[in-house]
């Protein structure tokens, strides 16, 4: 992939947000700035991703697309504006749902309420606005929930109801769901079936026991050493009487156990994983962007082994390597000990730090270390050309 | 400077040390390393650097030469062995003094003695040593004294006498000089006046006043606020008639002011400054090594504003460019505020880290990380190879 004189040189910056620092958008701009000090006629090609977390929904309509308030309920069941994507893929009008923008973790209402009652009503909620639209084809990305219900909010969400054994409505939280000795799906929105859902999210961990979400993922989202049991039960109790309703069985497949079981109510009733930076990549047409491209940035908050296994920079790499294209790692910190794993896929590791600093004064100044280290490599990249 | 196919890379590497943390040879052999872990063929130039200041001597016997152990006296008086090197120039056998062996500000018994009563006498011990081994052709490297007398010690450790009042002797230290009235040259060592001795050391303060040695470096060697004024005073007092006694003048040349006005009494014997950094070159032949490269790296512990100011990395840059060859600026740490104007002489500018860490950590783990950053910079430069 030499520089031809005749054009402009031609790089693509896809990285993944800096956790709690930059979007991602915001990383490729600040990469792309620096690269336009040493090559201002460079056409850099930005192409922010996102894995299925939080910034997802950002990344897919950073090349363009619709975005929609809907009023939903949070969490907690306080009222919510959540925004829908739209895009249009290979002509048809596509919706991004980014549970985040719902029931994310960082959302600081829905946090207030315990764990043990909060649940994914909303979700099933923004999929119905969804539907109202006369969309059927749905990307979810399942990263950065604060919830732990099995899905069985996103269920009831879409018009199921959990009936104890007096025939009364359950709520589908954690703390209730043992009592659920029914699922009426009498009501359950029918146009679901005529739906094509893509799961986004690298969690292949399934809904219940050792591995499931309760054990995992629940510490992080408050749940309490006590209530461990209760709710991994109560969730496996759910799913049960969930997978009789629906005549098919999901609690066992990988990644029933993503956002705090929603994975396994999504598969239930119908969706299918992907590997959210695959998805995003698609959605985004990096292989074009890649295509003919003299050099590529990626990056993300921290790079360690697990980078390795699917995360963007792995995956926007595995498709620079198929375009041919030198691809240059540049994230907040590396950790030394990935450095002989990572180099089998990258021309090159970053930080971009100039020196011994804290994490905090890194974090503040992201955008400028970002700027001034790309703008570094380009210089000696450029050096290197004959 | 394009790679053939037909002879090994060449890649000259030719850092100053880190102070506080590594040798210019350790630092060069680390990023050595680093870069034959991507081209194992390499012919990698190790050049160690040094601008004049403690490791002068080791970086000037590190192409060869001899070294041989003196008995003098340290800045406190007490006995020392310091090393005095040999190194063969243009067929003249060529004295190499390093004067922080002897007065150096790291030595702990010298330390443990005030500042006041400190000397250069050894200095002047050593000096002698080597006109006993028939050397004339001197190098001395002025950077880390722990002395503040003017350089009166070098004289009286020559043979010079320093007299009061009453033709008594008086001790070269800063608290006794004020009591000098004449010196006495009669034993002054008459080889002296055969020799050619060039002074490395980038200072360029007069003997005293406010930009003198005793206002700038005193405090830090120890000089408290009321000695000031008298030690300046004594020392000015001690210079005039020195150049009264020699029939010339040295107290207001620029470098007077070095290692504690040493830089005085070296001018007054016929000493002449040259930038430390550019005699090493020389010495090394760095020129040499640079003639055909294809890439240079060079760094020091902390590159800032000051290092365009004739510090070792842009004397090796300013080579480099001259050559036609490319060079990478590796150091501990970048100051970010200098990249616009180290820009102009690097291809670019990097710190050894790869995130945020402590100033301990990278330098208890300096020659791992210079490894693995120049192995990671060169990949990023084979990358752009075509």
């Amino acid at each position: 992939m030499s520089e031809s004189a005749n054009r402009p040189r031609a790089i693509v910056v896809a990285p993944d947000s800096f956790k709690g620092s930059l979007s991602a958008s915001e990383v490729a701009a600040a990469v792309a700035d620096g690269i336009r000090r040493v090559w201002p006629d460079a056409s850099c090609i930005a192409v922010p991703m996102a894995d299925g977390g939080e910034g997802t929904l950002d990344a897919c309509l950073s090349a363009g697309g619709e975005r929609r308030r809907v009023a939903v309920h949070g969490a907690s069941g306080a009222p919510l504006g959540a925004d829908l994507g739209i895009v249009e893929r290979n002509g048809v009008r596509t919706a991004i749902v980014e549970i985040a923008q719902v029931v994310g973790i960082t959302e600081p209402v829905g946090m207030a309420v315990p764990v043990g009652a909060r649940t994914t009503r909303g979700v099933g909620e923004l999929l119905r606005a969804a539907l109202d639209l006369g969309l059927r084809d749905f990307f979810i990305a399942l990263g950065g929930s604060s919830t732990n219900d099995g899905g069985a909010g996103l269920l009831v969400g879409l018009g199921a109801r959990l009936l104890d054994a007096d025939g009364r409505d359950v709520e589908p939280a954690p703390r209730d769901l043992s009592r659920v000795r029914a699922i009426d799906l009498s009501a359950f929105d029918p146009r679901v079936r005529d739906c094509r859902v893509t799961l986004m999210s690298d969690v292949n961990n399934p809904l219940a026991g050792p591995r499931g979400a309760t054990a995992i993922f629940g510490p992080q989202k408050g749940v309490t050493a006590s209530e461990h049991a209760p709710f991994d039960g109560a969730i496996a109790h759910f799913a049960a009487i969930a997978e009789t309703g629906f005549g098919s069985a999901a609690a066992e497949k990988p990644g029933a156990g993503a956002a705090g079981g929603l994975g396994f109510a999504a598969q239930l009733v119908g969706g299918e994983f992907r590997s959210g930076a695959e998805v995003v990549a698609d959605l985004l047409q990096l292989d074009a962007a890649l295509a003919g491209a003299d050099w590529a940035l990626t990056g993300e908050g921290r790079s360690d082994a697990q980078t390795l296994l699917g995360k963007t920079p792995y995956v926007v790499a595995e498709r620079a390597r198929r375009a041919g294209v030198p691809i240059t790692l540049l994230s907040g910190a590396i950790d030394r000990t990935a450095l002989p794993a990572l180099d089998g896929i990258f021309s090159g590791c970053f930080s971009l730090v100039f020196g011994p600093t804290t994490l905090e004064r890194a974090i503040a100044d992201a955008a400028g270390l970002l700027a001034d280290s790309a703008e570094q490599l380009a210089r000696l990249r450029q050096s290197a050309e004959s």
